[in-house]
């Protein structure tokens, strides 16, 4: 198989080549596009090879499961820092945390996700209960209020979630992923947390350096209003609804042609679901469905358009305008959703390519989310509704981009906070680089030193330099028998003496001043 | 079934209340002892019936899997507390953090648990790769350092692992648990690193309120050389070294017969492990046993005691020295140690009854670890070794000790940080409210207010009074008129009025007063 496998990397090599040359030499896309499966089909193989799991005597292959990755520590830097802002925004808004174990009993997930729950992680039955990976934090959050009998909470949480699904790494799209959710709980007046999940997203979308954005906003209701008006038949309301999702990827023609031949809509039934379906504004487009004759005479249109109006005006209030759209193409695929639904994407794409692959990144949506009033019913013993809207962040496509960001820029970030390092400018001063450190780390100063007795001075100093520590305090016994020791600023290479006595005291001194100069 | 549950939970009741009554009345301890095992022997029946698997037509039971549970808001604001704490310790010492998948390639996990690896929780296989839940953060790392050819770093790690085992929750023993490890890989000088993480686990011991704490130290050579001058056959040193781990719970009479009778040595051979392993103490011990002739004839046992000797010196330099104490009955139950080895327990056991609950909680160790030279090279394909050491927080035990703590001393923590809730005084005034909230939010302040158009105002300042929120705006008819609002300080329930312009401005200025006051 190892050799089977290089013949194959090798064979990618010589094809990548290929293709690389006739798109520099601008040859025809049809022509192009025949090479560029012929390459996806060789990667395709090494893939599947890779997923095999190796049998007993086969050599142990070195690698994280499909579709998930570890994180170094400049990933983990950058994840933290987009994470902290996002809780940051959470709790501004007064939101609690809680946390879920990571996987459910099986019967928990059952028939909440429809088609998707063919991606649902099974635990292997090993005597007990049948588990399954958490798909998503929306479920056991409905689970979690159930069974805590919770009637009203404003929560976030923010962990892993698992999904057999088709990987796109460059794309963001993980098996193994975080979800960032926030979620206001309870019975309330109409809108007033709706609106305030728009807000969410659109100060935390705002504060992180991705670009310009759009929340589109629709309503269940109002879809299923419309596919009433247009003469779909009642039965087939969740069906259609999940052909206009996909209208973020494929062109009308095509939905349309979904709708007709594979869900058995009449042609002129489709053909007004599409007049529709172009529509997206504010305020005015509320007013002129409004007065739409057809829309007028059905029930849960007109309640969609009362509070899709409702939702707008308060969007204004909360300073929202440019930043949302109505737009009667959003759909969401779950089922669950039975009000307002959001979903926010990037305006200006940034087109990144990822080092020599073919594909440029493209992010699609960077959160999404909604209002589902029946989920928690569905657990509680007695039927007991507690209403629930929420909005999901998506976080790695948010990583995805700022790393691809980071990289073409150039940019390291720090991966440590050390303010300071305990350098021997000689052999024979390990331990009383030790007894300083001490003093450092009891006065509460970020510090550390090498784990070498005797450390060349020049590898201490470019340690210094490398990770960004400011300071290098550089112990010499000429220096100690005066009772001083060097203090060495790291980026100026300016050096004083201070004095060896409290030394913690007088470092923690002049870091002040530092961060006092930076900020 | 449910039936039948439901008797047993009587059953238990009556049990239970004999227990307690026999307890009250100082009967016999042996009587106490029957009655006590009936009862565990009724609950054991009930936990039996939860984790059956739940069959097509039966009702969905509403729990989570069994040995996990979910933390609400309070246990989140407790845990993140500590998890803060212990993160600010790691930092402090310039660790770094990554992250690994939840689950990895069985073969991963394979031949590194030894008899524990029956508590893995393998992933049913759904085609394609066989997963396994990780086991602990130490494995995952070892192949992350292999995987990523990193032959050099410092980093922590939290999150959470999963083993099928015994679930005592009320002593902090879950199936799924977090874990907080803090390790230092690469080729260093003798006991640097290792002293370095006897002072991390003191820093973090020492900075939460959990009462006083000793760090036992051993060293993996010194044991197999004392087995060896005890005449410990060399095929038996693992064996016997799990034998002695089990000193902490069991009396030495029953570790002896273990040895001689399932582990075929000579009572001869037992006897003289029994005065060792009795011994503990610091340097003076470790200079006393290297003039031990029996030692000194052992090659190893040198070795560990001159590393023992530097250990104990450093940690000195350190400032430990009450902290810690060179134990020879330590021995740790996992395979892959090969030089010092740590564990840190409470030594003034806190005793909390668990409500009506029979046994007492006790926290055994709250952290452990040691040196694995040889577990990288285990992954890498050359067998390249990355020697390594590190710690390991439990902080689950940690979470229950402080959890039933504050239980016992009735203390609630605030688990939301918001600052400013925006009142209405009468009706009519949530869309003035959302100018005001929108004004703060975007000026940076925590604020909430109530998500009903009309809510009442007792209603809104009893919410304040319960989440202790310090301020409360509240909007009125008259005083908008007038361009003012009334803000409230909800702990002395005083009033002034203050100008509805640049309400943000004026609100962050009062806030940072209250900060500075507080701190």
């Amino acid at each position: 198989m190892s050799d089977n496998r290089e013949k194959i990397l090798e064979q990618i090599k010589v094809q990548g080549d290929l293709v690389r040359k006739l798109k520099a030499a601008k040859e025809p896309k049809e022509k192009i596009d025949v090479e560029v499966a012929k390459l996806l089909a060789l990667k395709a193989k090494v893939t599947e090879d890779d997923s095999e799991a190796t049998g007993g005597g086969q050599k142990l292959l070195l690698k994280t499961p499909k579709g998930t990755r570890d994180y170094n520590p400049q990933q983990m830097a950058l994840r933290q820092g987009v994470l902290d802002k996002i809780v940051t925004v959470f709790k501004k808004h007064g939101a609690e945390s809680i946390d879920t174990p990571v996987f459910e009993r099986k019967d928990v997930l059952t028939g909440k996700y429809g088609e998707d729950s063919k991606l649902i992680y099974d635990l292997k039955d090993q005597g007990g209960e049948i588990l399954s990976l958490r798909y998503d934090l929306t479920v056991p959050l409905a689970r979690y209020l159930a069974m805590s009998k919770i009637s009203s909470i404003k929560r976030y949480h923010i962990a892993k979630v698992y999904r057999r699904d088709n990987p796109a790494m460059t794309r963001g799209r993980y098996r193994e992923f975080y979800q960032c959710d926030f979620d206001i709980a309870g019975t309330f007046d109409c809108m007033i947390p709706d609106a305030e999940c728009v807000k969410v997203v659109s100060e935390i979308l705002s504060g992180l350096d991705i670009g310009d954005y759009v929340i589109k906003l629709n309503h269940r209701m109002l879809l299923d209003g419309m596919f009433e008006a247009c003469g779909v038949p009642a039965d087939k309301f969740r069906s259609i609804c999940s052909a206009v999702d996909k209208l973020d990827k494929s062109p009308w023609a095509e939905v349309k042609r979904e709708m007709m031949f594979e869900k058995g809509l009449e042609e002129t039934t489709a053909d007004q679901i599409g007049e529709y379906v172009q529509l997206s504004g504010g305020l005015d487009l509320v007013e002129k469905l409004q007065n739409d004759p057809k829309l007028s005479a059905v029930k849960s249109a007109v309640s969609g358009l009362e509070q899709m109006k409702k939702l707008l005006k308060y969007c204004e209030i909360l300073g929202l305008r440019n930043e949302i759209r109505f737009d009667l193409s959003l759909a969401r695929g779950l089922d669950y959703y039975t009000g307002v639904i959001y979903e926010a994407v990037l305006t200006a794409m940034p087109e990144i390519t990822n080092g020599g692959d073919v594909e440029p990144v493209t992010i699609g949506s960077v959160a999404g989310g909604g209002r589902y009033d029946n989920l928690v019913g569905m657990f509680d013993p007695r039927g007991k509704q507690v209403p629930c809207v929420g909005v999901s962040i998506g976080v790695e496509r948010i990583f995805s981009l700022l790393e691809a960001k980071q990289a073409a820029e150039g940019i390291r970030m720090r991966t440590t906070d050390v303010e300071v390092f305990v350098a021997s400018a000689h052999k024979g001063l390990h331990e009383q680089r030790l007894k300083v450190i001490t003093e450092l780390w009891d006065g509460g100063i970020k510090a550390e030193h090498s784990y070498k007795e005797n450390p060349k001075l020049l590898g201490q100093l470019q340690h210094c330099e490398e990770q960004g520590i400011p300071f290098a305090l550089i112990l010499g016994n000429s220096e100690l028998e005066k009772g001083v020791v060097k203090l060495r600023e790291v980026t100026s290479r300016k050096e004083v003496e201070i004095s060896r006595e409290n030394i913690a005291e007088e470092l923690s001194r002049r870091l002040s001043l530092l961060r006092n100069g930076d900020f």
